[in-house]
């Protein structure tokens, strides 16, 4: 549900894009405002260089007189096929259902769990998997089903068929990397595309792959970062959700860097499954639009 | 003129607001649609405790087939009216003038001619006001009329006759106050109503009127700020443009703030100049909204 | 225990502070290599405007020739007393008892607990005290002993006895307010000098009191900010330890201000009790000086 | 000159390292101390890894009993050679000569020529060098000697040549590269250990090379960056001095992040050229301490 002024709405939230022309965003609206629809929320923005047009419009439901189950239906035909528009249509009732990944760093775990018990985030965690015991105590305090799937190198197609598995028996929707550090196949990739979302305890494209606060302590920077994004075949390319960074001196030593870097993670991973979970990202080729 | 792609075009930009009600956008974006506008910008934002509408658009007038002398007419008579809309008009081919009020400090006066010479801003700078002599040779560096109007308590009236006088003689769109120091009458600010930008050289609302730096540093705050804001009649109370702030550490004397406050300053004020020089600025109330 | 090196060791932390003079660094750090003592952290900063000198040092015990009961002593008698220097003296290995006062919000207090289990943090978490009973359950997934005392105007006095007792009783060292939101009697206040550590979720000094996001909002900040202070007699007013600010547009309704600001207030507050924990702070008047 | 309480003094400044042992802060602060002089600053660090120790120390040379051209000779004869110490010794009252390399792109010249002739930076600017004639007429507002050699490929060992000239004709003691985007040879760059600062548009060591705010804008990064450094053979790859970042969005296009990025390469740029100037880097390998 969508809050608007203080009460909850039903609303139909639309991601689209298209190659760039005169009429879009009137054609949408004037869809949305024929058939009683109250626009509460519309963002959208001209790639000029590559002449694309994107745009996310969120509406109250409450009037409009397409029934839910046809809106899609009737979209396609009457607006979308004119203009060769891709579009995606969610609805602010449907609650999404989360698996999260972890190994034996709990800090991004702690995060994730205790905002998906407030009313803040509108999501259901039926599921952590894990490669490691260690996390198992968090997970039952929040009352959550905790699978340990050991994670060697010999039987990994066997370990992702199994995390396969349990994620089709939850139903899940996406799938949340809280510091897994494992490397997920292309194979279980493709099962979730822009469905994966990884927390990478760097600036990327900075320090990509293993250790990256040794290496940026290596390279002597002055500011470290972390960095949440969509899963790809290719490691730490996928395309970035959210960035934040945080400023160190000489005085930090690796550990220091660490313990300051935790504070970025579980913030910035945070923030980009909030954006997932409110339907505010539009992936575009290797690049977010995030409709904040 | 607004560069798309590579190539200036002559765009209009509107900025728009209203009760909110169904089909707003859909109207405007007809409007311009339908006269064969190309939309190069828009955003909206409804503010749904206060029910009203706001909306930026910009579009290319290439084609457009409405006379720009005529654009705001027909928007009144055929859109405006219908919906209660106020609104202003602005075309991105008309090169404002801008004055600078300066006292003795060179810092946020030498970025914004810096500036204004560069190909970013759109502006001409045929007038510096100050009450001192200090920064004549600044002024002179950079081939700008310097008027020295001393600004004493008896003659403040006096002293404003004249810089009104000069802000008409050289047809002045909007003034800058660069670190100018002395505040305005009531009267004075009325005839340029948001159309002066003042920098407060502190966290506003903290800090307020005289010294910001030096009561920062009694308070013993751990981060300083800078705010830019329209002039109202009311002391550093007016609508905020833009504003940021620098980290500090008990090390820092009171000397050491006044440094670390510059940079913000200069890039607080330069970036509020920016904004307002790009129309990207609706004020509503005592807030704005920064079309980004 | 402070890490160095890989390996803890059981280390002094010395912090000191007195009229400025010749001598005073050659003064202390010859104590402390005269016995054996290898310095492994030294800070001093001297307030030239005051005249004040301040000093953190720390160093490990393992060959210092003075017994760790009888350094206090030696100190006064040979060092302090010279140079009219207030000082205080820690170990690391003493694991200080910290209570936690908690209302209804739970984000501080998952975000203190978490860590408060990692192996970040030296410290006992025997108590936690609210006014409702809403976090309970949190308390019990932790572990921790939950007391609720309500707090209504009448028995205001009779709740503080109460609570101060339950402090006793646990041998607490600090409180920490973790959005506690009920104001603390000068009595009580006075039990705990620098010893109860608050977090505000504002940018003080602005917006100190009640409701500050929605001051905020009505302000038009472009910022916001939340601040970690001891607490004093006097509201809001208390030594500022940590603040921290993130960025907000027109787009942000209040509850937006407040969402974005509970990541800010629990960042901050966890990284005041941080500081506090690792003896980094030096109150001196109402500031503070962070030995990072 | 550094100013203390108000009034300027003649300081000297000693910046220090060498392998970590017991006696090492005791042994310079007593050498400072038993000859009079009042330390006015001092800091230490002790790289508990590598186990080296740092220190930079600045006192008031008022009532010093050494005499100034004897400074070194002593610290080396007394201390340093006891403790195998690398030491560097500066006065305060020292004007650094400055020359600024440009091609086209003003900004960051005239943010450093505007702090150069302000009363923060103590420093003497007598040459600009360019490769193109476009801001000689900024050089010569603030009249300064303007020399244009052309580099082009062939001609590139003569270009340095002449340019090595110059250096040594105006007797610099280091080189600022404000957005020269030319590459110097290793043997013009070992004529200026640690004395060649200059400005990358990125976050090292993100995007090195040419291009960097496309190859952000391709990647999708949500933030950008950019970072002083000192020059050595290694493209991009010397210690780091100084570095910040700003937040963009998909909305800001490729002439976005050129211009937002302006503004972080000239307050990043002249942070570094600040530091510098102050004495209060220490370049140890391939990083730097900044003594803050």
């Amino acid at each position: 549900m969508t809050e608007q002024n203080g009460k909850d709405v039903r609303s139909a939230i639309l991601l689209v894009h298209c190659p760039d022309r005169k009429g879009l965003v009137s054609a949408i609206t004037e869809f949305i405002f024929k058939n009683d629809g109250n626009i509460i929320y519309l963002d959208q923005h001209v790639d000029t260089q590559e002449k694309v047009f994107f745009m996310r419009v969120e509406w109250d439901l409450t009037n409009f007189s397409i029934p839910s189950e046809k809106i899609g239906e009737y979209f396609q035909t009457l607006i979308a096929e004119r203009f060769g528009m891709k579009w995606s249509l969610y609805f602010s009732d449907y609650v999404q259902k989360m698996a999260i990944f972890v190994s034996k760093m709990p800090h991004c775990l702690h995060d994730i769990l205790s905002r998906s018990q407030s009313d803040q985030w509108n999501v259901e965690v039926p599921l952590i998997i894990s490669n490691h015991e260690d996390l198992g105590p968090v997970a039952s305090a929040f009352g959550i089903n905790f699978h340990v799937i050991p994670n060697v190198k010999e039987n990994k197609a066997a370990a992702e068929k199994k995390q396969m598995e349990l994620l089709k028996e939850y139903d899940i929707d996406f799938v949340v990397l809280a510091r897994y550090m494992q490397i997920l196949s292309g194979d279980f990739v493709s099962q979730y595309p822009h469905g994966i979302i990884n927390i990478h305890h760097s600036f990327l494209p900075a320090f990509p792959g293993a250790r990256p606060y040794h290496s940026a302590y290596e390279r002597g920077v002055k500011i470290i970062g972390a960095t949440s994004h969509y899963v790809t075949a290719e490691l730490d390319a996928g395309p970035i959700i959210e960035q934040n960074v945080v400023r160190i001196t000489h005085k930090d030593s690796v550990e220091d860097l660490i313990r300051k870097g935790r504070d970025l993670e579980k913030v910035v991973l945070s923030q980009a499954v909030w954006y997932h979970l409110k339907r505010k990202i539009l992936v575009y080729g290797n690049r977010t639009l995030i409709f904040d």
